[in-house]
């Protein structure tokens, strides 16, 4: 490195700087005959796993709806059994069902893997294709996506993964890792329940020795992405009431002329809201808020540095359109940098007494918010809820209710150098492939329970393929590719790639 | 009054003391033959007039739905030609329209007279009997009512000041007074463009001595309220959004893990709106924004110190389930005060991002409350408009939207020396009725457009009857009263010697 600077270094050197793939590993595994019999199986059956993808998005599963979710765990529990699962149930929970299934081939090692298979609702008169349809259409600039709610997110991909693994077993006859499938119909609705769905597993899948995902990973533009973590997520709603408050009104909302001698809980919680943050709204001034937090690692920032170098504003590219400029003048690398280590504090939704058109005077008895906080490393979910909850105390607000809503998911971090992300960094390099690795995504998941205790599984996704307008209107997945992004073929031959890889990497 | 104190002789003289009737005016006039025999005529057609309301109350006429206000309208101008008025005319607006009709019997005097025939809407499932079937009903404590929307805001007591005008026409072949009809549609969308009702009319209407009023005026338990004017309302949407701000998200709501870069339009939102009023909430703290108010005037503090004397708590008895306390402390007499002669700031709503069960993480691209602020002598709406708009700029928030809402009624103030009045209490006093007089509502309404240059009318409302329910489900109107309460014969004999009392009473 004598001759490069650090910059120069990050930028040419890029994802490859962190992989360590043992000698012939590439030759040896992921250019086996068996693999490339299994790719052609693949690319032999493209038209029946088309269908079978369809068939899957036929079975709408709208979770919030709660419009066939149960009738779709069915089907996803089919179709474990029919790729040989030894067990396969649903969980019951205190909201919709998830599902447990565990294929055992007798390999020596097991992997995890989660999938969701409820989605967002759809309003079908946006919708240039039928959601429910699934239909195989044309749409620039992809020659073939099948259009769906839940084509990317994630039902598509699920089909996917499980036409890969069946690909195997009708060539091989059994899965090169054994593997214990935990399934959420409630990710859409924040995997509320998900804790459920894993406690009566929680012993087997401490055989696991990873959490692994696999499938389309790329943008529009062909770049792939891995993500070694997510951040934490604090959400709650916040109340002032008029009855817990013991002022304003007390029941229902009173005629707003009365405002003139009565107190409002609009009022309050504004106030309150008010006084949780600096007069720009970005700095959080709840005490205490930032004391857990710790600085990035080594690795982390190596890896962020690197995503500045090789990306910087291009980051962004999608997100032009609606954003002029970031927070407090920051540059794009600012804001990179604190996307991924910075917590925050917003408000996602704030409603009280009349929202419709003209007027309706009313002093409402009650004002409610939605709040979220993103939450880094060593933050944890119920802790930054107590804070909150002391600084209502501490100024006044003791009435103010908070509920915790959603699952609660806490940060998860997984290392580039544990040997499941390894793998996976081989099979990209195969196909000359440079991930944008990013330390941790700046939403947030339910991976924390597999990764941190009692599982502590490292945890990686990875795969080519596309799919785009998750929670949008035209949904899809790309079918057949262009010459940046790889269509279904490709995707499910990855998919097959990184198992093998995985099964065959050499433990740390 | 030497031997009483101040105190007593207001709890024993009560509204009498207001009082300054002609000698011999009650037995000249008010028990004359011809009054008798119209009373007579009401009493023998008392089911042809229930048999009318009800005709005009199935008629529905929501405004908020756009639901038949100019069939009704059409109905309404039918009844005007049917009385023999010589003008009858829907007056087109940029809303729904309006009806300008003119009774002309040829008297020396002629009154205004200001009609709504706009209701709200309903949730029929939630009514006993349907909202648009005006069934004529039992309802405890009274043994007959008529049921439906409009019941008594307002259709049921148009249709009983229709019929006792036509009963005064068919015994005496004319009215004692003509009369000038000014109707709204919008009402209860806020009468946003009545001003265009009443602009091509405003010579004419400059011929009216007094804007008169009369219909049920008793509560539930038989009191007879009066009010000599009403507090004026400005009423706007204020909004926060990112493309003015040039901040935040620009055109969509963002994915909320952005917070930690992007700046929020609700923050903003929240601190705009609580830098406007003191901690609690109850000191608004506007610039100027106290300036225009002018203190009570005698007439003003008498009229409400008689009301505090004669009345107390009890004033507020309806409230008592959804009030526990008045803000600052106040007793009932500080809250009579207060809620006649102060100002005010509410929020009516409020609004932005996901509101409904569970989690969207959204960061929101706008935030928009509505407010309202009743208004005392001299505040007016558009000075106090321009006060917030003044506030925002002067506090950095220029690029928060005011849009105005609702027609924005001026206040309003008749005084109780003031002839029309004066009538309307010598009913009373020949009934021995002793109503509570207000010197202003707190509520608003567009009776300024009258009292206000450049028609400066003094306006009144008198008569006996009730109904109740107004805007809530189950609206009635009562047509048999009790011991306590008057029916619909009553309450149309009272509307005729009001008519006959302001017709005879000698100018002021």
């Amino acid at each position: 490195m004598s001759s490069l600077t650090r910059k120069d270094f990050l930028k040419t050197a890029a994802a490859a700087a962190f992989l360590q793939a043992p000698r012939g590993f590439a030759a040896d595994v992921l250019d086996s005959p068996a693999i490339r019999k299994i790719h052609r199986h693949i690319e032999q059956h493209k038209q029946e796993h088309v269908a079978k993808i369809q068939e899957f998005l036929r079975q709408p599963s709208v979770s919030s709806w709660n419009m066939g979710v149960t009738d779709c765990a069915e089907m996803l529990r089919g179709y474990f059994k029919a790729m040989g699962c030894k067990e396969a149930e649903l969980v019951k929970t205190d909201g919709l069902p998830g599902i447990w299934a565990w294929y055992d081939g007798g390999a020596p090692r097991t992997i995890s893997h989660y999938m969701m298979y409820d989605t967002q609702p759809f309003e079908e008169k946006r919708w240039s294709s039928p959601p429910l349809e699934a239909r195989v259409v044309k749409m620039a600039p992809f020659e073939q996506v099948v259009m769906a709610r839940g084509a990317i997110n994630s039902k598509g991909p699920i089909r996917a993964f499980l036409n890969a693994c069946e690909s195997i077993i009708a060539v091989e006859g059994k899965l090169p890792v054994n593997i214990m499938f935990t399934c959420d119909g409630e990710e859409e609705q924040g995997s509320t329940h998900f804790h459920q769905v894993l406690a009566p597993y929680m012993d087997r899948l401490k055989m696991c020795k990873a959490h692994l995902g696999a499938g389309p990973s790329q943008n529009r533009e062909g770049q792939v992405t891995m993500m070694l973590g997510t951040k934490g997520i604090a959400a709650a709603e916040l109340e002032c009431h008029g009855a817990r408050w013991g002022r304003g009104p007390q029941k229902v909302p009173i005629h707003s002329s009365r405002k003139a001698i009565l107190d409002s809980p609009n009022w309050r919680l504004i106030k309150a809201l008010s006084s949780m943050v600096s007069p720009d709204g970005n700095k959080i001034l709840i005490d205490n808020y930032h004391d857990a937090i710790v600085p990035p690692t080594e690795e982390e920032t190596m890896l962020i540095e690197t995503l500045i170098s090789r990306f910087g504003e291009k980051i962004f590219a999608s997100e032009k359109e609606n954003v002029k400029v970031w927070a407090n003048g920051w540059s794009a690398a600012d804001a990179i940098r604190h996307l991924v280590f910075d917590t925050s504090l917003n408000i996602d939704g704030l409603w009280s007494g009349y929202t419709g058109p003209g007027m309706a005077t009313i002093l409402p008895e009650k004002a409610t918010c939605k709040i979220d906080s993103r939450l880094v490393p060593n933050q944890n979910v119920d802790d930054q809820l107590a804070l909150i909850r002391r600084h209502l105390d501490k100024n006044g607000f003791s009435d103010i209710e908070i509920r915790k809503i959603g699952g609660g998911d806490e940060w998860s971090r997984t290392s580039v150098k544990a040997p499941v992300v390894q793998a996976v960094l081989s099979v990209y390099k195969k196909h000359g492939i440079e991930p944008a690795i990013w330390p941790r995504a700046a939403g947030s998941s339910p991976q924390a329970q597999y990764t941190r205790a009692p599982l502590n599984l490292p945890a990686c996704d990875g795969g080519v393929g596309h799919g785009g307008r998750a929670h949008s209107d035209d949904e899809y997945f790309v079918i057949d590719g262009n010459q940046r992004v790889s269509g279904l073929v490709e995707c499910e031959q990855s998919i097959v790639e990184i198992l093998y890889a995985y099964a065959n990497w050499p433990e740390g």
